[in-house]
């Protein structure tokens, strides 16, 4: 690849200008009033697609939010790439913790500030841009194809029928993910494992109507409190989830390989500094490495109930809410845990309240090999550009689709991120460092260059 | 008394939408937007106690909300009655459970449906149509005044240092309340001890923002799982309350006076059909009415936290956050179970989160002696209009500043109230029915004949 920085410099304001027509449109899949967005910003990526060098670009549909589909064929004999990403984002409550408008990108201190800046707008946007410099130097070695789906962070609902439906479409050696995060700036890892999701709807139920908590207080259940105490009892003294069964089928990870994964730099203090924090917290026994790599884990989301507003109402709620997610790690099949959780729920529930649990959504945990020609090829172009050699990592994040992949398509997934841990993803005040970004466009075309000459020493 | 009935058979409707003119005015205590309805409302009480008969009636400044003063005198040597009510009432969220809208008051199948229908709009408004009555009749026996006040459901914050201030204004033989509720319709009763109330807002704070769930969850502490270990660990598996001294002075009542209350009628099927529960659910070895009457009680009123919104946000957030109440009985103090109360969260929590306790509002919890001319009065009067004598109960709720009349001014209350358990105060579609309310009127000038009669066989 000849150059690759000399390109990106001399396009780095239209790079921006372009990336922020993509994150100008709230496109947050999990709230229905956004059905149009969805649309508006699928049509940008078509446009963006094409403009970049594409063959041809469509939106396609799914069940729910259409996919963006293009592609790029230089030679049948030439191996292809399936870039994957996805255009929809999280929702941006609570709004006043917000330095920003959260759709209204602003760069500053050699960040991009705003919802989708990294999570994924950012991070597949240079896949664009990659693609383009390689198009218009001519030095593209490879066929490529784009799949670009509106529902990732709503549990990619749709898109495993539409694998299932375009199987022959989407065909190709590899598919390249940068929807993740490295350890540092000046520490490139690529993630070799992904954490799998469950995710819950709990209500607990007690009297037909909010009560006066004075004159029924102490003789009628309080589901608040019959909430809160039914998710204690989920986590024993050790931080250990006390759903029957819940560990059954998790990897166990030989002392070896924990020895192996404790050399990742790790700084305690620094990661406690920036969170705020005067104590990490998990289970007994494990690193927070290990906790987030390859241990299961269970959170409340979200959790509301009674009265929430200004001042003391004293009221004994009829009604409590929770969400609660968990990460799944290598074995754990979701569908199994699904079912375990909605036992659980079921069973401690007491006769005085009722208990409803409604699945939202479930991913599978995936584990990509480092041997395959797919790995190498990123591992190479991070050395490249970073100057130093990439960890692999296990993240405790999940990409449902990955896995579905896998098992629809028979593609592995190489997921190569660009993000930082303190890029705020899903939380106020998102961003994205310029440098990340432009590094990741450069790196990019390293990978494409690595994996034909791999694919082609076989 | 002659001719009650007749009277108000003559001004029932008048009595109504004067009565609806309160209603329609939202003045809730608590949220500040409404600070020009609680003047607004305080108006509108000066004027129906002028129309009423009073001598003078005016607003009076507290550090909060005006109260209401108005008197009429007919005789320095005859006994005076001060009437006590408040024309602050609870917010009215959740909107979409009403079948009608909150502050426009309808009348349908023999009941005036509206917040503040029963608490305390259509009750202290009885007081002053009854007022009216025996004024307009040449039959009032005795002095009266009026202290209306917009703090009530606030804790009455204001109002004890305007007692204090207002000590010569404010002397009377006795205070009626109408406040309160009754067993049934069928079966009259008078309130004769009154729970206290602490009220606290704790904060549990983990991380400085809220955090992707994947890629922190299971490493860093969940302020909402925090939360509700903290709240489900505030009761035992008995439903005793964990609180170390909370239960230190609480009055053991003997069990000759337990097996006295037990004669009071309940019916548990009803009561469980009414609240639609399979059910009741309390402190282990007492009654329904035990529980609500004699025995302490600990209730979160509200909880909220993270992501609540349409759909599954996966996020492990910053804060999480509660209203908890308790209600005290005979003997505990406010200030040191407030102590206690904060002692306790700061204790409980661990170094891996920041907890914060914000006090309220606090009450003194009362009771009422049944040998009182007061409570004499009232008990016949209620014999008269319901032609059964009516029951000593104690009520699970507060009215702080009964404690207050008491401790300040150095008179007893007596809880003439009207309302039933059905009533919904605080809650979505509160409602009062007609006959409570026109009974109520009937019922009020014969406790003030009986009174007069009986202080002056003293």
């Amino acid at each position: 690849m000849k150059d690759v920085k000399k390109y990106i410099e001399a396009n780095k304001d239209r790079f921006l200008e372009e990336l922020f027509s993509l994150i100008r449109i709230p496109s947050i899949s999990s709230e229905s009033e956004h059905k149009g967005d969805m649309i508006r910003c699928a049509e940008r990526w078509k446009e963006l697609l094409l403009e970049a060098g594409a063959d041809n670009a469509e939106l396609m549909a799914t069940k729910g939010n259409p996919a963006v589909y293009g592609y790029k064929n230089i030679d049948p004999a030439k191996p292809t790439v399936l870039v994957y990403g996805h255009y929809d984002v999280m929702p941006v409550a609570p709004l006043d913790e917000w330095n920003t408008e959260p759709f209204e990108p602003v760069v500053k201190d050699g960040y991009i500030w705003a919802r989708g800046a990294d999570d994924d707008k950012g991070q597949s946007f240079m896949q664009a841009k990659a693609f383009e410099m390689m198009v218009r130097t001519g030095q593209l070695p490879c066929n490529v194809k784009f799949l670009l789906e509106g529902e990732e962070e709503i549990g990619s609902v749709n898109l495993f029928d539409f694998l299932a439906e375009h199987k022959e479409m989407l065909q190709a050696d590899i598919i390249l993910v940068c929807d993740t995060s490295m350890i540092a700036q000046d520490t490139p890892s690529i993630t070799s494992g992904l954490r799998g999701l469950g995710y819950w709807e709990v209500e607990v139920k007690g009297a037909n109507r909010d009560l006066h908590s004075g004159i029924y207080g102490g003789a009628v259940a309080n589901p608040i409190n019959v909430l809160c105490k039914m998710i204690a009892d989920l986590h024993d003294e050790n931080g250990h989830i006390t759903i029957p069964g819940f560990y059954d089928d998790v990897l166990v990870i030989s002392d070896e390989e924990r020895a192996l994964m404790a050399q990742a730099p790790f700084d305690e203090e620094r990661y406690k500094k920036d969170l705020d924090i005067k104590q990490v917290h998990g289970e007994k026994g494990y690193s927070t490495n290990e906790r987030t790599g390859i241990r299961p884990c269970l959170d409340v989301c979200g959790i509301w109930g009674g009265y929430t507003g200004e001042g003391s109402k004293t009221v004994l709620p009829s009604v409590a809410h929770a969400k609660i997610s968990t990460r799944l790690v290598a074995n754990q099949d979701y569908d199994k845990i699904n079912q375990l959780f909605i036992n659980y729920f079921e069973k401690a529930a007491p006769d005085y309240v009722t208990v409803k649990v409604t699945p939202c959504h479930g991913a599978a945990p995936y584990v990509s090999p480092l041997e395959i020609a797919g790995y190498k090829a990123a591992e190479q172009a991070m050395t490249t550009t970073f100057g130093k050699r990439p960890i692999p990592t296990r993240s405790g994040g999940s990409i449902g689709i990955v896995t579905g992949f896998e098992r629809i398509l028979g593609i592995k997934s190489i997921l190569m991120g660009f993000g930082l841990g303190s890029d705020a993803i899903h939380a106020p005040n998102e961003n994205y460092p310029l440098f990340n970004f432009f590094t990741g466009i450069e790196t990019i075309p390293y990978f494409y260059e690595n994996f034909v000459r791999l694919m082609e020493e076989k």
